[in-house]
């Protein structure tokens, strides 16, 4: 049934090989996959050998015919074997390690586990006990790696946030929809390429095989299909999941949320590209975080460059996720990633280098259609007109100013084919704060027919704003206001609690936002420093000579300033005061 | 060191026992656990054995000297084995036959896992393949098991029920955290009883072992503990995770929203409680589902009311969540369940089936207190007068109607130690919207110094609530609106795009949400037909003779009636229009 079956050594060190590389070819399966596949019985597939088992789930997305692209340069199923066996010497320590120090806690009584990282990209592995010293068999107090609780005043802001995004959003007749935080792990396969292996599983309970999203664009694609929908305008904001090295320097964690917007449907090109564009431009400018460009390149622009430049073919994508690091790295380490790793002639990238270096406004266009070898290469001039007409719209939608054509934006991801962009901070080392692009390609995957739904759409960093700001905020130290409370009701005496629920019931009946203390007799003074201490603006108080006389005193917190008010009268009183306040 | 370890056959079977049960001894690990734990070498603790590895998990939160409950009547670590031999037996030949069927796709290269529903309650399994025949490679299109996706129309809806629910919550001062979606296992083991066996687990991809919050409540008290926080009053509206057998009519599904709200600290007895009462009330109030009732009971009068009746200690829990059945049972059901799977006397069942037949208002504190039996009982009488003071307080809020004081109230979960409430509709069989309860202890398992801090609250069932709307919506066909778009800027002839993308860019810099087609020259029909069809109030048409005379055609869509309206003051008479439309 196949030919010559890999032993278990070799299957072992495959295994190793495979443990920091999503295919044998590259960042897609190619050849030397399909022939590696067909040597491995599917009974080999253990534990034993995860990142295996994970590279033929990959592959099992892909039919054989689909397997064509040929190895990197003298790669060979034997050079893999014997690169891998190191590797997988590596891995079985670490894995050893961690059993014995699993069974170590087991005999002591604690069934956790220690943590090793994205340990899928393999080799040496770090441990914690999970027990704090003496803790009397309680547990450690912490949150996952790379994820954090959000405290109240950091909810404030984040809905502040939120809630002026989507503003932004439906300003632009968007409808939202809401997908389930996990899918099917088919669904995620084949997506990502190299980035796969930071994908978080679930436990295989029985049933299904499901994976945690790794972004709202697979799902929303997926939505897509599944319901059969030729066009949506649809807003996102929702965590999603990476087990990757989190850095809270850089704002990157493991859970985070992501804002995405989205345009699916047949549309006269360039025509939802450009508004992108603008919904980003809007969204940035009423956060008020300093200048900002919108980086723009077109993904047929650059797999013409690379035509021209000599890229072999099958190389496109892998030198592209090269040139994407520009942002972060020096040519001069990204040509040796694409000469040493991607066996690229000094040549052919000093080529990419030269065309890398142009960035500007629509008359960048022309001077790049004047440079004979580009004019003559039918997608680069393709390109270059769709990103003219592009260029065009946005000035037309005001945003021309904010627009950089930069043909060194590459973005990592598989999935692009058009358009796509990339806005970052002026004068930071923030990073990217949105990007986004062309995906038309995508639906398609999921369709069973292969019908094609073409989409655009640009997801917001807003982890990264909210670091900005939260920094900010701290900076200013500007005390945000968790609750929204505008009266306190206090009493003056002991035995008052009764009548301070009675006239709270009567405020929460006329829909005002009231507190009391559960304390059945407390100190008048702590009653009002509650006041205070949480920016409530009224306390109204409760005094034996007040509820004989039907009144009760009105204080206004801030100027301690008290009058009486008519007990039946209150609730007007108080609506009055609260809009004088604003 | 360890007392005749089990042989691996005897690990298989109390693997196989421990398949549908959390722990020998019942509800909560006993002295039966331990001595097992003690015969259960960790090395032993293998994948070829999950379930005991979780209990042996479980048993890690509890110290040897807790480990006191004596076996149900007549269970020996013997017993347990021969049971557990037959259901060990049964899961082998499920995972062979699991294994099989893997291999076979394998080999036909699919990687997807059938769907066994929630397989660690043992033993038998269903598989379907996950290729929709000839799709050539394409993936089947669903969500995973017990998820859905939410349209536009049912996300307007939720926005809206979410944000009324808010509301109510910021009436009563509560602030809002987020926790993860996943915890550290240990942080949720031994505090859902039997239920642990539906918590989702994430694969061990090296690193922290991690499962999927079971509900907002036990993450909760971890943050409280973690922040060491002695008292908050917070709200959290968050996803929670299920591997329970879905039922779309029941309103059941593998992951669904709950809305919280917990007040923790130490306060005077039945304050906060009471407002939690009030809470519930008033949010199913604004959502006019129909007449419901808030029953009520008290943990104290529970134990109380077993001491009487001759309920053995250690069976509390267990008979409490067989009384727990008695609002979708019969009584004659729940005794039987009482009588033969948890072994109590027929005589003691029927001493509990007389009591907790009662159900009224404040009277019915008195009337138990003539009752010699239990008014001897501290438990009862102090739970008693607790409950009148709850009772008083609940008036005092005015939802003393609201309130039904009923013995058979339970509530399954363990960690409640006070007063237990459950809202139901009444006429109808859509079971309890809302329930919750006080739980003292639980902040005080995360404490490393066991420092406790008193917590109550309430949960929201929304999804039921959903349910119910969203079949009422159906019913009265309401198209809901899922986009709020003001105005449809569109052509009367071709070419005019760029003129339509000038005027958005106006609109939109004035903060008017404002839409076009995405095609260059679009039929003006189309155009105002998308209007009718999204509910867009006004459309403004531009024309080449409006164009040239500085004006543009406004229309009301409808009523149809258009009107020219000079260019310069379209944004002010679009805002006093919009104003007039409310």
């Amino acid at each position: 049934m196949m030919a010559s079956p890999l032993s278990g050594r070799e299957l072992q060190a495959l295994d190793g090989f495979l443990a920091t590389r999503s295919y044998l070819c590259g960042a897609r399966p190619g050849r030397l996959d399909g022939e590696a596949r067909a040597r491995v019985p599917a009974a080999a597939l253990t534990d034993e050998v995860p990142h295996l088992r994970r590279w033929f789930g990959h592959l099992s997305s892909w039919l054989p015919a689909e397997l064509t692209a040929p190895p990197p340069d003298g790669l060979s199923l034997e050079r893999a074997l014997s690169a891998g066996r190191e590797e997988a010497r590596q891995q079985l320590d670490g894995e050893l390690q961690r059993l014995a120090a699993l069974r170590a806690r087991l005999c002591s009584g604690d069934a956790s586990d220690g943590d090793v990282g994205a340990s899928n990209t393999g080799g040496k592995q770090r441990h914690e006990s999970s027990r704090s010293a003496g803790a009397g068999g309680k547990l450690i107090l912490k949150t996952a790696k790379g994820t954090r609780d959000f405290q109240p005043a950091q909810m404030a802001l984040r809905e502040r946030v939120f809630a002026s995004i989507v503003e932004t959003f439906k300003r632009h007749g968007a409808e939202t929809i809401d997908t389930p935080v996990f899918e099917l792990r088919e669904v995620l396969t084949g997506k990502y390429g190299e980035d796969s292996k930071l994908i978080y599983d679930l436990k295989d309970q029985g049933g299904e095989i499901l994976s945690l999203r790794y972004d709202l664009t697979v799902p929303f694609a997926r939505y897509v299909a599944m319901n059969k929908i030729s066009s949506i305008k649809r807003y996102q904001i929702a965590k999603v999941y990476r087990r990757d090295q989190p850095s809270q320097a850089r704002g990157r964690y493991r859970e985070f949320y992501q804002c995405d917007f989205d345009i699916a449907g047949s549309y006269d090109p360039m025509v939802p590209d450009s508004e992108c564009v603008r919904i980003v431009a809007e969204i940035l400018e009423s956060l008020q975080l300093g200048t900002f460009v919108v980086k723009v390149n077109h993904r047929q622009i650059l797999d013409g460059l690379f035509e021209v430049c000599g890229v072999p073919p099958d190389q496109f994508r892998s030198i592209c996720s090269a040139v994407d690091k520009l942002d972060k790295s020096p040519w001069e380490e990204v040509k040796r990633e694409m000469v040493e790793e991607k066996h690229l002639s000094p040549e052919v990238a000093d080529r990419i280098g030269h065309y890398v270096k142009f960035s500007g406004g629509p008359e960048l266009v022309d001077t790049l259609l004047k440079d004979a070898a580009l004019a003559a290469n039918k997608n680069v001039s393709a390109g270059l007109e769709a990103m003219r007409a592009f260029l065009g719209y946005c000035a037309l939608y005001g945003v021309g100013g904010r627009v950089s054509f930069d043909l060194s934006l590459a973005r990592g991801l598989d999935y692009y084919t058009g358009v796509i962009y990339e806005a970052v901070l002026e004068g930071g080392d923030v990073g990217s704060i949105a990007g986004g692009g062309r995906y038309d390609g995508l639906v398609g995957m999921f369709d069973p027919k292969g019908r094609s739904v073409p989409c655009v759409g640009v997801s917001i960093g807003i982890e990264r704003l909210f670091a900005i700001m939260e920094a900010r905020a701290d900076k200013a130290d500007q005390k945000v206001r968790t609750t929204e409370t505008e009266v306190y009701v206090c009493s003056a005496q002991k035995g008052l609690m009764d009548e301070r629920m009675k006239l709270l019931t009567t405020l929460w009946d006329a829909n005002v936002k009231a507190e009391q203390s559960y304390k059945k007799n407390p100190k008048l003074l702590q009653q009002l420093q509650y006041c205070e201490d949480h920016g409530v603006p009224f306390a109204v108080i409760l005094g034996e000579s007040e509820l004989q006389r039907g009144v009760v005193k009105l204080r206004h917190v801030a100027t301690r300033e008290e009058t009486e008010v008519q007990r039946d009268q209150l609730v007007e009183v108080l609506r009055a005061k609260l809009a004088a306040l604003g």
